[in-house]
């Protein structure tokens, strides 16, 4: 039988990846701060933690997806104290797209308490984690990375191994998540000249992704932003935004400047500016129509 | 049977397009500045042209792909008189990425003339030439644009159409390539930051561009990059500024600020600065490696 | 007696530097396209030219001051001809702005004719002009350069010599140029962020110019710009950005990358995207304000 | 009398303040982290605190001049106390660089112990501070304002008042800073696109900051960047980096895009990974040179 599984976080992403596990027959052990959020998991079989702290036993593997860096940090650092609650020998298996310093911090605090951490943060929005077509980043000890290697696999369509270093995961979803706002803000301003110019942006972006660039990202992106339609968020400005500035805290840890993230990171709070935030992070692209003296009617 | 089509241009993407043709079945009439790369079509049954004036006969059609405005300029208003020649109702199909604003300006020649301009750019390297995968944009007449879509078919795998002012192809093709150099410097920059972070560049590629970027431009540029393969080159630098330039200017003239454009031109001037002239113009990627202080051994 | 010197162009600069060499005995022989400009100049005892052609007499001085770089290249390449015409041994004081490649084309041509030309191009506004306030900055033949002093001297308050390379003054001419639009710039996003802090502009700009920046710069734009007054155009935007295009491409020949005039060329084309051409040029500092959402009521 | 004033953070800008304040005939109460820095001022009259918390009385005005944010905070909510201790009524007088959110929030602080903070950064180095020339920005409640204005006049030249908000002498202190920087930088790349035109640095330097930018800071650090000494460090490299993150940061709060201070950050992210730490934050102006691809020997 499957050993039970602890499981923290259960917002728009965690949900979905928990009913997957215990779809999979992983016993789960689940918990979330908002309790209501754990119900429909109970109705189904799955236990419901008393605490944070409850959720993560000796030995075992606990899985965080939560909201930031803070939220994980506390986990660890706070009264939950899963690093230690895991010790000896357990795994915290950490989804969330937080900071590499943090995971490295964290690591460390795992390792002093006799448990292991391992970055495994996903690409992929709510519906492909219901989906089971996340992709996955790992990164950490070998030996915990092959043991959760069956619960990866109930959960998404591949996994990408970035080696032994805990944060290195986290490097590469970062640079991820990265390269879409780059694509969105290159797109925002070839689509504005376009328009500028005569064009009609919907057939500049239909032309683009059936060609060269005929991947979900920009076909998705394309769409939404050729035609403008920003709401609802699939994922949010600020959060789009606490991205990029990973990103630049990343680089400015080991001396990399990127130019492209920062002039991203100006987008990002011009659009905060013009009232922006609860808008997808795609509407970054409308900086550069606002630039060009385009009127966001 | 095919009426006979003039092809002025045979280098590295107007040989294969012409000899795509011939083997269709269109009669030719081919011309080149250097004689010598007419020969192999003139031996299987093309006519050489004596001149490129010579190429364009009265209500005829006639293909050019040059290396770069001025060339283009230089069939228009000078001796070859392509414009006059084609007169009345021949068709100038012009295949060549250059500025929007001189198809404005020499499709105003043509009319003037009495014969037709259809900018008609490609997407696709000399290899999808000879396949025959390349994408075609397509704008101006109507009826002209009707007449040579056998041609366009009998070239590539997909045509777009950009409606009838002159200059919209032209737009749409150098918004592709403005974002295909967007995306290959936000990998530079990615890959420079996941590098300092102790990632191998290489996985990170694969991950990306087996995921979220699975497309022909970061699966090909992708590679190059993360290995720093920049020679030999398929599109040269110096081409790569040239049209960037394209779309700093035409952006410029319809008062739309693109500040990504402009950090491209930054990454080519500086790659002319670090001798790179005479590699792909993926070798811009480069430029974050610099200022990360990365050697490039 | 001093020599008679042939003045072409008299505009706003061109007419008190023309006035104040009459005034210190300059016999002058003018020559202006709206012919108007100079009757009052021919009032006070300077002789008309009937064309710009024969205001350059053989082995004599002829000063222009003209718009931009087509003007100045007409003078010397179209029926005026002014190098041949000063020839043998003539001196071409060239005081206008423009691009130091057209700088050294123009002094080849020269050269072979027999005349010689020098880069002189001033800082200073019309007022500074007609006070006799102006700066020079010369290059070009050392013996030329010593000739012409006097005349120099008679029009500003002090030179400043650039070797004899032609166009080294011009290329310090457009560097200055660059430095103001940049501390614009950066005055602008100051201002921005202050005035989002609940700071008085006025008192940052005061503050800030009567410490550190206490030059004439600085104070004159820094109270423009913290009072968001750009009207009447002292020197207008669209001006500003012809040399803000010389200094790119002026860099871009020699391969320096220059992201502050990138930077600040995205700056204007946005500019006149909002319809402030006719503003002075330091309405560039109003994007800031844009970026940040402030309405420019 | 005078009453006495604490004084804590006697470094190379404390110190100078610190002394000039005894001179004047403040009698002093001081403390200094690495006490020995303090001998000379007691050897002088001034009586030695045994601890931060000591340097601050009930009633009294307590000067702080700490490196940086953190340290600032400690003294306010660590042992130090000194908001408590300085209650009722006691001023705390903040020298330091900080950022405006940190002087907000232990504004808050006092205001809720029963004491006063009043930001009070200065401009000048430590020999400006030696010789009574700093400036003063000051901000925070008026009376108090009022009552440590003899002591601002023993050591500066002059004050800047920027209202009743706490935190606003923070901005404009940090807008100055900013400023400077990004005259280092446009700096930095006229002088390589002179350079490399062949044109003498120093020769564009001294010209341009004898006319349009005859100000101290154009003077010193134009001197610098021309001849490339940045070293020994009158500010050093971090320091200047912390200062252009603090303008990020403080930007960002409220949503001002700063397109200059993002590409100066990246400027300053270079020269750390070129080994500059330890030069003059000036040393940011050879990131242009690097860029244009010559060589620091």
């Amino acid at each position: 039988m499957k050993p039970e599984i602890g499981f923290i976080g259960l917002g728009a992403m965690g949900f979905p990846i928990a009913a997957n596990l215990a779809a999979a027959g992983f016993p789960l052990m689940v918990w979330n701060r908002t309790a209501s959020r754990a119900q429909p998991l109970g109705a189904s079989g799955a236990r419901i933690a008393t605490s944070a702290r409850d959720a993560a036993r000796a030995g075992a593997v606990v899985i965080t997806m939560v909201a930031d860096d803070a939220a994980l940090e506390s986990l660890v650092l706070g009264d939950a104290a899963i690093a230690r609650r895991l010790a000896p020998g357990g795994i915290h298996l950490s989804m969330s797209t937080v900071a590499p310093a943090t995971i490295r911090k964290l690591a460390q605090v795992h390792r002093e308490a006799g448990s292991i951490l391992l970055a495994a943060p996903v690409f992929g929005r709510p519906d492909a984690a219901a989906a089971k077509k996340l992709w996955v980043c790992i990164s950490g000890n070998a030996e915990a990375k092959q043991k959760v290697r069956p619960i990866l696999d109930a959960i998404g369509q591949g996994v990408f191994d970035f080696g032994e270093t805990a944060e290195a995961a986290s490097v590469a979803k970062i640079s991820g998540n990265f390269l879409i706002a780059a694509a969105m803000e290159a797109m925002g301003e070839a689509f504005a000249m376009a328009e500028k110019s005569g064009l009609d942006r919907a057939a500049v972006a239909a032309m683009l992704t059936q060609t060269l660039f005929a991947c979900p990202v920009y076909q998705g992106y394309g769409k939404a932003i050729a035609s403008r339609r920003h709401s609802p968020a699939g994922f949010s400005l600020p959060l789009g935004l606490k991205d990029v500035e990973l990103v630049l805290r990343t680089a400015r840890e080991v001396n990399a400047p990127m130019p492209t993230a920062s002039l991203l990171r100006d987008r990002f709070v011009h659009a905060l500016a013009m009232d922006r935030a609860d808008m997808d992070w795609s509407a970054i692209a409308l900086g550069a129509r606002d630039d060009a003296g385009l009127k966001q009617e």
